[in-house]
């Protein structure tokens, strides 16, 4: 146990190194610092078990720093304890170092689990984790600092809600209630009060602490490591704390201090100091984790609904015990209640918070599991901040997404993915698959198992045809050709449902002396490139028919991917969804959308003549 | 004041209707419906004042179906008040009927104010509502039904955070309590206890009622109408209510009954009625719109952001009095700060919750308000599901992002932009601007106040040069041409920073010999294909360079453009940014991102040799 002068004086080091290194950098937050750097302190001296030499090791518990742009106060616990020097801290900012402008988890700094900076995201994130946490029987917290100004994200509410509902007594938030946002006054400034309220209806169990006394502090955290639900420590600071012309000052928000102002403001906390602290060891050692049965896939000679495929694809995956799904509250849509019923324990009800589930498989991934976060397509919209984040953090993550497109029918437009394509490829080094068959889905199911990255597989509501045999491979940025010959004049490019058109059409067209080549794209991103070439070459004109937007989505894919060596090419047209769609039966809303075979084998018809 | 029977009476009709029309669909959802029936029942007869001859009429309470799965309920209220007939509330769900599987505002359907289906989003809207009543003085109310599952959305506690904060007392919320969700029991089931300890701690008034005893219910809005804060009725109410089968009881969720059921089900409720009922009347005259003052567009001679020039425009326009401005709570950095100096009673701080931000504005904007919601681009994808709907809901907005791309610099990749461009693509009927300097913001952010629709303007957060004279003209679906000659051998396709990437890099190869040809594509969304033609078939080398994923976005969107009339093409070349960027300047990270006027010049050299 630290003394109280012990932990003051390593606040006032973190006060120091973060003015210092935000100063060289020429930006950064400050002052956002400052507020937070007693409960660091305290946090990280003797509450914390972490080895830091060992900071993947699963016993650890792990800190979350939901208000990212405190980054210098991060780094300057990383430095007391540590994992960095202060050569490394210096270089804030700077292009190529690790020490950047907010946490990025990298090879070079593996102290930070998740990406932060986008606001709201840590609590959903550390509540994966501590679900994690449980489910390995591993008696380690998840803690988790949140800026005042965050909470007035929704996301942070899923995640409250969510965990005390799981029981996440493993969880303990940490708000830093400094009062001041980035450009004023929060809505709620110092009213603790009125946080506490919101904590106790939210199932959480609360307490309201001086933010600058480090024994209040310590016992803060020791009343909430004892509580039987999640605990939130609501900690009254100052922003700038402890420098005279910052302390509670308007106009300081994310703002370096110059040399000068630096000067005076490191003399205020009592000049530069070197202490090195050692974070208590974690508890328990890990059982190793269990071995898996081997997966057995599912095998289809019937038509299936691919997103019914999904769910028992899923199900043979649970056989492999760290494997994980995630619902937000339709797994009888999606499916994924194949996985509940055979692995109830690694499944996660997340209700309607798409976000938080989302922010739930971050924690997840981060803590080794291999997650499946499953719900409509078109919702997956509301969790596209989490997704570009998990990107950031080097997320492993497998998404899926059901009931895409028109083909839906008569849910009309709410319920229609028409844009999840266009955003899921437009995440870094993201995988997008869209299986046309039951087959085709059990492959890639657990194919994705094994990617790393963000993966995407879209499926379809109503039941589709067989195509390909059990066991028949699906390589990433494979295709399947479908119908081929020397004659063909045409290519039709199609993904998942638009498949089965494209075949039919073919068929129609074939009646009328039209030989047409028929593609399933199945790997959007990647994609298949040489075989879309090599079809655009020999056929000279080749249609890329999708239900979803013109915009974005396999077209698009296409002629990036067509366009790669320069070649100049045949005539590509891309065919999709151009206008809004009402209700109807799928069958109806393809054929008025012009994805459908009669539609199809029309437009080649003009298009040929 | 109706009488209970006659509540009753009306209810029953209104389950009746509600299984007739969703049995004759073959879907929907009557159980949903079923246990708000008395809800809307005392609210329609007695509650919400307003003109069902004139639905748009500024003076009327406004009703938002937050569950609008409920939709066969909603729709037996509008035969009930005779906006429609039985046969068109008997084409629910069929192709090409305006009663659609979930509320849709179309002209045959001005009763609907705006798209509801994915769930969470009417609070959100109908505080927008509220907010614009209370900007126009007119002393209406904003109603919504929200369902139980969908509070799980941190969007209603983004709502109900801010509807307290801004005074909204002319928000009424009724929470229809009945216990189930989708797949099962909700988080909180029954417990209104737990309801009202958040409501309440979310500074609302909150009444508890039986929502199937009418005359509790009547005395629950009139409590909540004489409230002084936002007031939400938490309703006690079974699934399915009054159908022996149905009541209380799981699996029934979204599921038609069959005829057999239905008949069944409709002796139970009484069998079907021919009640009409007529809303109160709206109390209040509207005061005709203000006139507005000219608008006087800012003019740039020197470097300024576009950012910077974006607020200083916006406060221009605010001139004309129905222009609003929202807030991320980022206004000094986006700028709209300088909107809130002019016009304060106009500019909503939402904090930082970008998904209510955005359905603020689509319910102000349902109210004829010219609403602009900005804050960093990136934080956009937080609420991209909203933007979705917003499309449905035939939503006119002008949303603007900035701090867009690698351009931003030492924050890193939290805060950059680098998808919004293919997430704003990939919505129905977008329009998406990208100016790269003062005079094209300024000219583009008067030009999007008169757009239908949904249209995006990205702006950038360093100071760039100008290049245009105050006062050009920036239609849009247009480009400008800034280098041409008969020798060009490449063209240059930039937009927003990348402009001046592409400017320099030309006076380059110039320096080389090259003489090449330099687009500012400003508008992506239209393109203007025409001149991207001929510059291609002049030059036969185009590169589009841009500070975004190199997927969906600017050079997507002229491949689409030129794959458009089928002509086969010269070499289209696409530079944007492919890695995961972190930390440095601005020109670092563009020069790292090869998308600097060096990097460049390399790459067209490279392509010519």
């Amino acid at each position: 146990m630290s003394t109280v002068r012990e932990w003051n004086e390593l606040a006032s080091q973190l006060g120091v190194d973060s003015i210092r290194c935000s100063t060289a950098a020429g930006s950064g937050h400050p002052t956002s610092s400052l507020s937070a750097a007693h409960l660091l302190a305290v946090l990280w001296s003797d509450h914390l078990r972490y080895d830091v030499a060992d900071p993947k090791n699963k016993a650890n518990d792990r800190f979350v720093l939901s208000k990212g742009h405190a980054s210098p106060l991060m780094f300057s616990v990383l430095k007391a304890v540590g994992a960095i020097g202060d050569e490394q801290l210096m270089s804030f900012r700077r292009f190529g170092s690790p020490v950047q402008g907010h946490p990025v988890p990298l090879p070079d700094m593996p102290w930070v689990d998740v990406a932060t900076g986008s606001l709201g995201q840590g609590l959903p994130i550390a509540l994966g984790m501590a679900l994690a946490m449980k489910m390995d029987g591993i008696a380690a917290r998840a803690w988790c600092l949140l800026g005042d100004s965050e909470v007035a994200e929704g996301s942070v509410w899923e995640a409250m809600a969510n965990a005390s509902y799981h029981g996440a007594n493993n969880l303990i938030a940490i708000l830093d209630v400094n009062r001041l946002g980035q450009r004023g006054p929060t809505m709620l400034q110092w009213d603790l009060d009125a946080y506490t309220a919101r904590a106790l209806a939210f199932g959480w169990h609360a307490i309201e602490v001086d933010g600058h006394d480090p024994e209040a502090i310590d016992g803060a955290f020791v009343e909430a490591e004892r509580a039987d639900r999640p605990a939130i420590v609501i900690a009254k600071t100052e922003k700038g704390h402890g420098v005279s012309f910052l302390a509670n000052r308007e106009g300081w928000h994310g703002k370096a201090l110059s040399e000068e102002e630096a000067e005076r403001a490191i003399a205020e906390l009592g000049g530069p100091r070197e202490i090195s602290i050692t974070p208590p060891k974690p508890e328990t050692g890990v059982a190793p984790p269990a071995n898996g049965a081997a997966v057995v896939l599912p095998e289809y000679r019937e038509p299936i609904a691919t997103r019914k495929a999904f769910g028992e694809a899923l199900a043979a995956l649970a056989a492999r015990p760290e494997v994980v799904a995630l619902d937000g509250e339709v797994s009888n849509s999606t499916h994924t209640e194949d996985f509940q019923k055979v692995a109830p324990e690694r499944f996660v009800e997340g209700y309607i918070a798409e976000q938080n589930m989302l922010g739930m498989a971050v924690g997840m991934q981060a803590l080794g599991k291999v997650a499946f976060p499953v719900t409509f397509a078109a919702f997956l919209a509301r969790a596209y901040d989490f997704i570009r984040m998990a990107a950031i953090s080097r997320a492993d993550l497998r998404i899926s997404g059901s009931h895409a497109g028109v083909s839906i029918g008569e849910d009309g437009p709410s319920q229609m993915a028409l844009e999840d394509i266009a955003m899921m490829r437009a995440v870094h080094a993201s995988t997008v698959l869209y299986p046309c068959d039951g087959n085709a889905t059990a492959a890639l199911v657990q194919t994705m198992a094994n990617l790393p990255g963000i993966s995407y597989l879209r499926t379809t509501r109503e039941k589709t045809p067989v195509l390909y045999d059990p066991g028949d491979p699906f390589p990433v940025g494979g295709s399947k050709t479908l119908r081929s010959s020397g004659e063909d004049r045409v290519t039709l490019v199609g993904a998942g449902i638009t498949v089965h058109e494209a075949l039919a059409a073919a068929e129609t067209l074939a009646g009328d002396g039209v030989s047409a080549r028929v593609i399933d794209c199945y790997s959007i991103k990647p994609i298949d490139e040489a075989t879309l070439r090599a079809a655009l070459t020999q056929t000279g004109l080749l249609l890329t028919i999708e239900d979803h937007w013109i915009e974005g989505g396999l077209g698009d894919a296409v002629l990036a991917a067509l366009a790669e060596q320069g070649t100049p090419f045949g005539r590509v047209v891309k065919v999709g969804v151009t206008e809004m769609p009402g209700s109807g039966t799928p069958q109806e809303l393809r054929d008025w959308a012009g994805i459908s075979a009669r539609r199809i084998a029309e437009r080649v018809r003009k298009l040929l003549a």
